[in-house]
């Protein structure tokens, strides 16, 4: 570490870094830096460096050789600029400490103020501002923070209060006054010496006087504060490596607190919420910064612009002057970042001071509105604004979601399966959702956890809820794939059945009782609270024209059903990657059919039960077809083990056995037959195609004779026919040719030609690795990230809930590989399949039809890899294209 | 195919093709061509090749240009050479028509005899074989063959008797006679009409009379045979492609059946049971080569050597000069192939024809005498002997067989999944086994299928017998582990667990009858057969001396048991590749505690209960190491779900209740929380060393305990500690901070240093793909096949019953991967596992510790990649130990 430059000087319009510099500045750090050469008024000070954090954190808390003197050097600078020094009985120099890491993590580590203050130097400061109330005021919350924050002097127990406030609360009820601003100066004085008593008493260390020291203790807290259990569980939830460590910026305090021409605010160069054009924030006369942040005192708006309480005097009109400069210089910023900036200022005595700018954060609507604002402005070009919006949190946009103003009694939490908001009617079994939603009721299916019988009462629920089961469960990707509001593995509701309750702590929901679920949040809420629908502005309708001429990847959409298929075209889906065959199999006409046709005890029985099925799936499929008329549908022949289109419990199948009038011995045996260890692994995908071809042959008529039907009327139709669970080229070779041959069939006796593809979907790591031989048979790959993620890990996503979950906790793995797809696994099959199939036939067309086609880090790697499109559910589509359009611009959005 | 050489000559001393001609001559082509060259008397002939078989396939039966007029030059060279002339009346050339294709398949294809013969040249033959008798009878066994092998004409139903026959035993029964031989010239010339007649009114066509139609009728139908559904099954079974193709001998015949000084016979020049160095065959005067094998007349010994019927007359005794010529010719053969032959040979009026030898076919028995003599006699080397022997067959030898001279009624029969002879009453239940064992009954297990809990049963069994199941079933992976006899998958028994018996058919087996099972062959045998132990002789000692020492590999075992470990070294076993410690769990005395452990709440619980294991489990440990003093041990930690413990059905759950004095309801919960969707790629392996970490900290004291105590007595100790089911290097990281510094605990309390290794399974997809940076924390990799074909395949081999077979029945599949490793695919992702982790690790230890570790093609495969072990059953360890020294002497076994 010797020879590193560790710390960075600023101030006096000169800086040593610059805002280039965030790694080891810390973002904080960096824009001092950048604002001071901009000439903006910063109080002076010096950025200590992240790699010093990672020296300290890994060398016991010890410091690189030279550091200690290199902060001296820097502090003799700040006192030479500000004519004041460290620890001086007259012009004492007082400064903050504040960690800054690269990326903003608020309110995560710590901070100390009026650091330097003594009891020689309180002399100085009363001196100085002519205000011994103020100072003492200053010196008494130094103690306190100090206190807490370096000496660690915090409550003992859980329920205790903190040992500063009891003190402080004792003294304003001895002195019988409310507020601490109605404590005087002796009071103050008082309460310093107690807080120094009791951090004797309590720490058996006296408070330390030396501002060195002081200043030494504070560094050392902030790194430390790196580690501390807050901050590591916000570094997790927000992905930031533990390795890049925290930059301290040391710089000369400023006081707000000086009187009444001084105040303290925080300010948004543009609306952050709605992204309008409007100068918004918010300050406090004589008032720290902590103030405005504590909602102790209601701050005031700094203008009469929108969304702001008009009722207390604004910036505007009490210091118009210093609000003049201020707007100067807000324009500035923000022209030089190009970006809304989220600003902190202190005013000390008439005298603006920045203390930090960074670009502020917004919701996903302000953001769009933001982007499309600046381009029109010429602040920045399109691709700037493309990359400016946040893939991920599109989603808020799409769905409706709770009005954020009202009240809401939340009664448990489980996993945001699936983005919107819900209210309804509590009901237990898919049935009921089903006949209550015939008579017009809003209904919440609320069950265990959903299988593919639960389906159709699914489709009928505004939303669902499940007790067990994680991101990737049953429920949550159905419930996705839908665009339903669904709230996954919320352990603490206790689902009694039998009763038609459930139960959280003491209350209890029954059966008919009405519920909200915030899907995107995973709040289960009692009682029916308002939600907003979505707009989708021309703003949005403008980035999504942007991004459709960057992107290289055409985003597909997942559907399953007509309906589906007209959602995905409004979100701009350019056709269907995966159209799913088995959910048209659940629908209660159905159902019976192909029941009938899995109890058949012949060939025959089952083709006369299929013959019954083909003239609703052909309807089906013209339906989507029309929907998606001059865009291909991937269609994927049936897919799932047979046992899951039975019932399985006894009850249910003596009701089945009455109604086919079979015996129940002869259903139950099928069932039991049709039993597997491990279903995921067994009879299924085309291993069914194979053993019962009649099935895939069904399919693939119904299929041919919607696509011949509709063509004779005029329609453009590509259907790309799909087999699933291929690990071998001789499965797909077989299946081709049945296929073929029913497909000319159908073609002759309709006198049409008609193009279409076969291909299959590489989902098991056999397929990719034999990608080169497979190609030989197939037109097109789907990458199925779903099953191939669960067999690379040999890790079912329904049963991982048990153990996933610690492990990312834990730091195992990074992140749910069922959501964002493993490069480093799974990305590897991927790219072997794509390089083997591009060898054999160059022209063959991959796609990804995954959960993962609609997360935008994983559609970077699959724009990377060169695919031509990825599909996804219908209401991730926007979410999708955007993402695309990103990866083609070739970096990643900017901090 | 113009230009090609199709027809290879062979006769008067001189051939066209020679032994090293199999591909295009098949195997009896070859070998006439081989003995013509040696001036061997053969009858002249020649060959069409293979690729005219290969061309008729793939052209609807077409002849490449120019055959037929080859065929015509060729016949009249036999013509020249034996002075006769094809069609002709004075004298008639008649000829064999045979297949023989690369490998042979004795009986697979179709043959005709006696071809040439028609109302015209009967005469000649018999003006020439003064022997009107002999003429006719040949005649019409000529129609009969060819009626049924060239024009079809075959029973019209399953149930009908072959129409010839019908009519021939007609002829009989008016006769008043009982043997074909009874019957005079005017009966034969009678059955002559009277079979054309039949396929006149049959077939609607005429019998061909012309001798070129005859033959080009009847090399058609031999080319056609290569394609029924027989020999497609054969070739299946062996595992011949059907690409070869077989080629076509048209030779000379000659008469074993022109009197008394004709004769025709078998012979091996070794006895290919025992393989004593004795000529041994048999023959019969005045006969045809079908009659020896068709068993109407009882053939007699060719010398008065061993195992022959010496009351019939012998060879040597009947025609001593013939005799002599067969000795001398033999040992010619045999010393010029240098292997054990087979030969056929024909003596006409005095006169010896050889009309084939190949290699014989031998039992593992003989096989293993046959090396080792020839060795000592100077005719091979020791490469040689070892290549000779068949590892696959090695398996016979190691296990009690069922005599072979005994009578047995099989009632059933299911998949051979572990071989050997196993008698025993019947019981239904593992409890009920343990119980009768105890009281020294010998006791066959049969169950519907097995689960861990039946392993105490398995144990105290003879025999397990399952309904259903796969050759990887649990009851078939467990049962090879033992050595145990085992048959599995026998759909035909039907289990009635609650009357205690099963049934096949009509007969019903109680509880307590005496069954027999043949492992080796699957069969369900009723009642009590002998078996014979296996004899270990001297020469499969000198054998496998000369084998470990051109081996590469290292073999070990995968062994649980202290007796498992002493049978494995008896094997010579070099150490132990796979000791799972979960069959340590279930012991009667342990289960109990393990339970104790599940059901705990908390950590403090589960502790308590592992101290109770910790003694056992460390006892376990000693015995193993103890018996591999000086040879390396890995112990995989444990590995499946914990749900295997539990009892998963009502009535023990309420058993154990009551036992543990705990309520039924909290049991129940707990094996319902326990349940999984997919077990198999649930919460087991390191997921549950992770989640529980005081699981594998109890098993590692305990390993370390035993490993410091054997020391401290002087035993080599050397310890190599698995963790099973990774997927990510992080968690071995964390698993192995944890195992050493448990190491580190006992070591330091033991005052010992103890040298132990830490590796890891490799037996998930991205377990290979990351193996370079697993390979940073793992000493040593053991890629665990089985459950990497499971995931690599997408294929629970507990589920793939329902449709692997039916995959390689229609050759979808070639062979099971779960038996001969998948070389394509999961061979593949092993190739790149050690690819990446030498170039992280070069000197990483690598083995294979699946069930293909046995299987000699998969053996040869580690070979290849330069392992350093395969561990398998104890039972195979020789014959991994002869593949691993056959693929080190690199070149499989010669045909």
């Amino acid at each position: 570490m010797t020879g590193k430059k560790h710390v960075y000087f600023f101030g006096g319009g000169e800086a040593e870094g610059n805002a280039g510099m965030k790694d080891i500045l810390g973002g904080k750090g960096a824009n001092l830096a950048e604002m001071t050469n901009l000439a903006i008024p910063v109080p002076p000070g010096f950025t200590i460096s992240t790699d010093v954090c990672t020296y300290y954190d890994e060398n016991n808390g010890n410091y690189p050789e030279g550091l200690e003197e290199t902060v001296r050097e820097n502090i003799q600078k700040i006192e030479n600029m500000m004519g004041k020094r460290f620890g001086d009985m007259e012009a004492p120099l007082l400064v903050s400490v504040r960690s800054g890491a690269r990326i903003s993590m608020p309110g995560m580590m710590d901070t100390v103020l009026n650091l330097g203050l003594n009891d020689d130097t309180i002399k100085g400061v009363v001196e100085q501002s002519q205000n011994e109330r103020f100072a003492y005021d200053s010196y008494r919350r130094f103690i306190q923070m100090y206190g807490d924050v370096v000496m660690g002097l915090k409550p003992e127990s859980q329920g205790e209060e903190d040992p500063f406030e009891l003190i402080l609360d004792k003294k304003k009820r001895m002195k019988g006054v409310k507020f601490d601003t109605d404590l005087d100066v002796d009071d103050l004085k008082e309460l310093v010496l107690e807080f120094k008593t009791l951090i004797k008493e309590r720490l058996g260390k006296v408070f330390p006087d030396d501002p060195w020291e002081q200043l030494w203790g504070a560094i050392g807290a902030v790194f430390t504060s790196w580690e501390n259990q807050r901050a590591i569980t916000y570094r997790k939830l927000h992905n930031i490596p533990d390795h890049w460590g925290t930059a301290i910026n040391v710089q000369t305090m400023v006081f707000g607190n000086m009187g009444d021409d001084s105040a303290t605010g925080v300010a948004f160069t543009r609306d952050p919420s709605t992204g309008e054009k409007i100068f918004y924030g918010e300050f406090l006369v004589n008032a720290q910064g902590e103030d405005v942040v504590a909602g102790t005192r209601t701050p005031q708006p700094l203008n009469k612009g929108h969304n702001t309480d008009t009722t207390l005097p604004s910036l505007e009109e009490v210091m118009p002057k210093t609000y003049g400069e201020l707007v100067e210089l807000y324009k500035r910023l923000e022209e030089h970042y190009r970006d809304m900036q989220d600003i902190e200022f202190t005013v000390e005595r008439g005298r603006l001071w920045m203390l930090q700018t960074r670009n502020g954060k917004r919701t996903s609507r302000a953001s769009i509105k933001i982007a499309v604002d600046m381009v029109e402005e010429g602040l920045i070009d399109v691709k700037t604004a493309i990359l400016r919006i946040d893939a991920n949190q599109l989603d808020q946009l799409l769905h409706p979601n709770i009005d954020p103003t009202a009240k809401k009694n939340v009664i448990a939490r489980g996993l945001p399966a699936s983005p919107g908001a819900a209210v309804g009617e509590v009901v237990f079994t898919a049935d009921e959702a089903v006949s209550l939603a015939a008579d017009g009721k809003k209904v919440i299916l609320v069950r265990i956890e959903t299988s593919p019988e639960d389906i159709h009462g699914m489709h009928a629920s505004q939303g669902i809820l499940t007790a067990r089961g994680g991101m990737t469960s049953h429920a949550a990707v159905v419930g996705r794939g839908m665009g339903k509001c669904c709230v996954v593995g919320c352990g603490e509701i206790k689902i009694d059945y039998r009763e038609e309750l459930f139960t959280v702590g003491d209350i209890t929901v029954k059966k008919g009782d009405t519920i909200t679920l915030d899907g995107g949040m995973g709040e289960v809420i009692q009682g029916k609270v308002p939600t907003i629908n979505p707009e989708l502005s021309g703003d949005f309708e403008k980035i999504m024209t942007w991004v459709d001429e960057y992107k290289k990847l055409k985003v597909r959409a997942n559907a399953d059903t007509p309906k589906d298929a007209r959602v995905a075209r409004s979100f701009g889906a350019e056709g269907i990657g995966l159209c799913r065959t088995e959910h048209m199999f659940f629908e209660e006409s159905r159902i019976r059919a192909v029941r009938e046709m899995i109890l058949s005890i012949d060939k025959e029985g089952r083709r006369k039960a299929l013959e019954k099925i083909l003239p609703m799936q052909k309807e089906d499929f013209k339906e989507i077809f029309k929907e998606m008329d001059g865009f291909p549908v991937t269609i994927r022949l049936l897919d799932p083990p047979l046992h899951e289109f039975l019932p399985q419990k006894d009850s249910d199948i003596e009701e089945l056995a009455s109604e086919m009038s079979k015996p129940f011995e002869m259903i139950k045996e099928k069932v039991e037959s049709l039993k597997e260890f491990n279903p995921m692994l067994g009879h299924r995908g085309c291993r069914l195609g194979i053993t019962y071809p009649e099935i895939y042959e069904m399919q693939v008529r119904a299929i041919m004779e919607a696509a011949c039907e509709l063509a004779r009327e005029g329609h453009k139709v590509i259907p790309e026919i799909m087999i699933p669970l291929v690990f071998m080229v001789s499965e797909l070779k077989l299946l081709k040719e049945h296929i073929c041959k029913v497909c000319s069939e159908v073609q002759d006796r309709f006198k049409i030609s008609l193009e279409y593809t076969i291909g299959t979907m590489i989902e098991l790591p056999r397929a990719a690795i034999t990608a080169d031989k497979i190609a030989a048979e197939a037109e097109f790959f789907s990458f199925g990230t779903n099953d191939l993620t669960q067999t690379v890990y040999g890790l079912s996503r329904d049963d991982s809930g048990n153990f996933l979950p610690y492990y990312i906790e834990k730091k195992l793995i990074e992140k749910d590989p069922f959501v964002v797809l493993d490069r480093e696994g799974v990305g590897e099959l991927i790219r072997m399949g794509v390089q083997k199939g591009r060898e054999v036939r160059p022209e063959i067309k991959l796609g990804l039809c995954g959960e993962h086609g609609g997360e935008p880090s994983s559609v970077e790697f699959c724009h990377n890899l060169g695919l031509h499109y990825v599909s996804c559910s219908p209401y991730r589509v926007p979410i999708a294209r955007l993402a695309a359009a990103q990866a083609a611009l070739g970096e990643k959005k900017p901090d």
